[in-house]
Order: structure tokens, then sequence, then C-alpha cells
């Protein structure tokens, strides 16, 4: 695999979205979330999605002109209508909002509604994690998975993100409700492989680990059976309740692409007022270590807290770096050409 | 299976609490706690849970003369020390105590430390539910379950509840981090019946659905393997970290029997402040309608949004009285009766 220096990356796909039209701080601010995801070994929500966020604007469905407008302040709380505008730009706009309230008063949210795809969840976390705060963060979305029981998608994959700061390293947690997505089970049948654990249902209704039979029945499963599926069903529907913004049934009437008219939360905490930094950070140590201590189930290998290994990845990748795949950078390399 | 009328069963546990020394408020809001969680079902933290608890109280593992205080004030979140007293009316003053606050500002948020078993954590989220609030609650406990990858128990189960309400029948979604609970692969044991799914591992480090296999080995699977594993890790940390309180790798030294010590947080939204009672009843329906109007996966099956059947066994047994183990019902009576 190709391997590109990220600064060389994060340029290219800036490139690409001033080509496409966005302002150049819209631009740097989209470029360095995807870039860092390919950074982090998420291509899927990095490089590779630039072109299909730039199909997106070309179609209207994301409206670049757009910015968020306030709908309601209550204090700890802010609503926000995010227009169909850029989803990167607006959730990197909610989570400095929240920040804000949160270093005055503990704790600062915004709900945040009509936005379009955040990309990778995991960005705000480690955003606000990096500036020392404490983060839950989650976006509804469209159907992609039946809800438990059923054989029709009507539950979106609301990936919930959990972030806690460390000075050694922050606690990160960004799951998605199914088990597994499409990307993996599109990696996984072309290299030919099985799923290391039941992914989802064959045509026949039976839990399978053949990646390609999922794909084909559209039936993937929820992380834990019917807890992802519950937990997904939850977060849409308090996304769409604080934010008074639209739920996955509204979102499934859009047809505009993944994400388009997403509901989406920050929730962020500041220790410096909550005990203090050094507090939040012993605090963070011990749950670490602690996890980290475990005795591994298999010889030679590790047990890690969630965030660890995207870590090491990103450290490697900086120095060596971002593996990206082939065709796709000389995609975005002609989008930044304007070819 | 023994029934009881729901009236009496709460009548006979208050008894039981008053003789082991409760005051009567105390007594009154643990009895309704422990009754209606039975008569939703959960006998493993209704009446099953009152010897235990008592045992506790005799032990000083309770302090039932504790009462919680306040630590620090921040607007719209505040921090109180439980004082290891009674697990129950700690969290329903911290539950009250974030709704007041919701009232005002939209939010409220309590986050409570060395507090002791909240028994189930569903109350909480139902009792505001029915009051018109949204929330989210969640517990840290002492460890049960190995990290994903792990083989040694040191991440707890950490149950998290969220609840939306509803004017005919609110979402409330309680879960706990394994895929399954101990008393569940007991009761299956009993039964002599294999899980549905895989519930842990044997002690040659298989997957098994045998309960008796994992029981033996101690490793309880984590819901959705990897992402439980994290969800639990993180709901820890951030416990811990709001309400500076003890993490899961302290409450381990405390050795005081189950939930003892424990972090908890409750945030408390009020949606009169928030769009609406309206508007938000409109977004709960909405989401309910559209799950259960799923195509069964099976059928004669039916699709259910979380809490639907709860409501449905609540509604049942209240109507027909609630089934007890008659060996623990005799327990309790004579509890009351002080034999």
């Amino acid at each position: 695999m190709l391997r590109i220096q990220l600064d060389e990356l994060q340029r290219t796909i800036e490139q690409a979205l001033l080509r496409a039209g966005l302002g150049p701080q819209q631009a740097l601010q989209c470029a360095r979330v995807h870039a860092s995801s390919s950074c982090d070994g998420v291509n899927s929500h990095g490089l590779n999605r630039v072109p299909r966020f730039i199909e997106y604007v070309d179609k209207g469905w994301i409206d670049i002109a757009a910015e968020s407008t306030l709908v309601s302040a209550l204090g700890a709380i802010e609503v926000y209508d995010g227009h169909q505008g850029i989803g990167v730009t607006n959730a990197l706009f909610a989570t400095e909002r929240a920040m804000e309230m949160a270093r005055v008063q503990g704790v600062g949210i915004v709900a945040l509604r009509n936005t379009t795809h955040w990309m990778r969840g995991g960005s705000y976390g480690w955003h606000a994690a990096q500036q020392g705060f404490a983060s839950i963060c989650w976006t509804n979305t469209e159907s992609c998975m039946p809800a438990w029981g059923a054989a029709d998608c009507r539950i979106g994959n609301n990936p919930l993100v959990i972030a806690v700061p460390r000075t050694e390293g922050p606690l990160v947690l960004d799951m998605a409700m199914s088990q597994y997505s499409y990307g993996k089970l599109q990696t996984t049948r072309l290299q030919g492989q099985p799923l290391a654990y039941d992914g989802g249902y064959d045509s026949e209704g039976r839990l399978t680990r053949d990646p390609g039979a999922i794909e084909a029945s559209r039936r993937i499963l929820p992380t834990g059976y019917w807890k992802g599926s519950g937990l997904s069903i939850m977060l849409d529907a308090m996304a769409a309740l604080l934010s008074q913004g639209l739920a996955t049934n509204q979102i499934d009437e859009i047809k505009q692409g993944s994400g388009t008219g997403a509901s989406q939360v920050f929730m962020l905490f500041d220790p410096r007022q909550l005990g203090g930094a050094a507090v939040a950070d012993q605090i963070a140590n011990s749950v670490a270590d602690y996890v980290q201590a475990s005795e591994p189930a298999e010889a030679d290998s590790r047990v890690m807290y969630p965030g660890a290994s995207t870590w090491q990845r990103r450290e490697d990748n900086r120095q060596r770096g971002v593996p990206v795949d082939e065709d796709i950078w000389e995609q975005v390399q002609a989008l930044a050409r304007g070819d």
C-alpha cells in the first residue's frame, strides 16, 4: 500500500475542497478531519470519503454557504440548526461552542439539527480531549440495520463517542451500533475471509460470518444483538428530542445520501471545573492502567483501553506516512488539480 | 409460580425494611423500587434482593443514617457524596435534584459518588419518564467481567439507562455491559438450557453457550465483544471523573459486596424547556411507531421498542399479581414479621 506524508495528504485534500467551492477556513477544517482520520487508520471516513463529499456538494445535498444558527439557549444547553451545511464544520463549531460553555460552568451541551455527515465521530472526541475536555457525542443516521427481531432496516448506525482526556494519551471510544460496518464487510469479503464473529443474517435468516451473504441480505447485526438495537433506538430518540430535529424515520425520507439531515448531541465537560485536571488525570490513568494490566487471554497479546491502538497507529503513520488506496489517492489528486 | 398482589408485595418489603432499621420514608422509597422491579419482571433486583440488602445494612456496608451531601454546584452540574448511604434513596434524591435543575434550565446533571447499589437502574429512567423527563443515567460497579482480550475480571457491568417520555408509554433502555448477567446464567443452567447466543468462554478459552461452563470460568462476554468492553471502560472513567469518585479499580478494593462505593451520573432533560412536551411526544411516537412497524424476522413475532415489553408485563402483573419465588417470599415475610 502507498504511504503519503500526513501534511501532503492534508494539503491535497484541502486543494480538492477549495476547488469544490469551500472557503479557505472550511477547506482547512475539513481537510484536517479527513487527513487525520486516514492517519488514525480510518480511511473510510478519511481520504476515501473526499470524492463522495464533493459529489454531495455538487448535487446540492450539502449547502456550503450555510452556517449553524442558534435556535434556543438555556444556560448549559443550546440548540443549533445546521441548515444542511457541512457536517464537519458544523460538528467542530458545536464542539467548540460546548467547550466554551463547559469552561464557564463545567458542562456545555450543544444539540445540532439538520446537519450533514460528520465523517468520523471520533474526530470530535479526540479534538476535545486534546484540549483537556471530556465528551459524550453522538449522531443519528438514516436506517442501515434491522431492529432486533426485524427483517427490514429501520434503525441507524448512530455512532457514539465517549472521550476522557489523559496526559499520556486520552481514552477515546468511537462505536457504531452495528457489530460490523458495511465497509468492514466489503474489505473482509475482498480478502476472501470470514468475519471473526457473526456479523448478520444470510438470506435464510441464519446468523453468519460470511460477509457476502450479509451484504446480500442487508441484515447486519446490531452489536450485542438486542442491546445494540435498543441503544441505537434510544440514541436516535434522544438526539431528535434534544435538538428538536429529525429522527431516523424522517431522515429516511430525505434521500440525499448518508447522514443528510442528522441530529447530533455534543456534551462537553471541563475537568478543570470538576475536581481539577490533576484529579481527572489520576482517574484516567488508574482506569487505563488497570485495564492494561489485565492477564491476556492469549499469549503474546495485549489488553488495551479504548483509543490506545489508534494512538499507536497515528504515531507510526506520522513517521512512516499514511497508508492510502492508490486509486483513490489518484482520484483526489486529480480533484485537487481540477482535472 | 406464586403470584402476590403488588400492594401486598410492597407492604411486606416495607415492613422488612422498617425492621432492618430504615426510617419510614426510606423504607417506603426502597420498597417501591424493589416491588415495582419485581412487577416489571426484574425479580433479581426486586424481591430477591431484599435479604441481601438487609444483610449489607446489618454488616454496616450500607450506612442507613447517611444522607447525600453537596460537594460542588456549577449551575447545570452538581456533585454529591453519598457517604455509602442507601443506594436507592441516594439515586432517587439525585434523580429528583437533577429534575429540579432541568425544570429551570432544560438540563440538570447530578454526579453522585460513594453511593451503594442502586438496585434496578431502569427504576430511575421510568421514574423520571413518568414525570415527563428524558434521562441518561449510569453507574459503575466492581469488576465482574474481563475486558476484551483479557482472562481476568477488571471491568464492571456498568448499567446504562436511557429513557424518553411518551404519553402512550415511555421508551426505556436499561442495559448492562455484559451480554448476559450471572443471574441469567444461573436461571438458564437450572432450566437445563443453553443460552440463545454465546455468553462467555469456557475454561479452555472457547466461546460457549453453556451457562455452567461460563460460571466456572468467570469469563462472561461483554455485549458486542470489544464494543461492550470499551463502553464499560468509558462509562466507568466518565462516572468517576464527573463525580470525582471511585473508578472500578478502586471499588474492587472496598470488598463490601456489590455496588458499594459506586460512582453514578444522572442527566435529566425537561422537554417542556426544549421544544415543548407535544413536540417531544411526537418525536417519541414516531420513533416507537417506526420500529414497531418493522417486518418481523420470524412469523408471529413482534418488533418492539425498548421498554414496551416491560410495560406490558407490568400491566399484566398488576392485574394478575406479581410472580415471585416461593422460598424468597417466605424469607422476606419472615423478615417482615421479625422472626
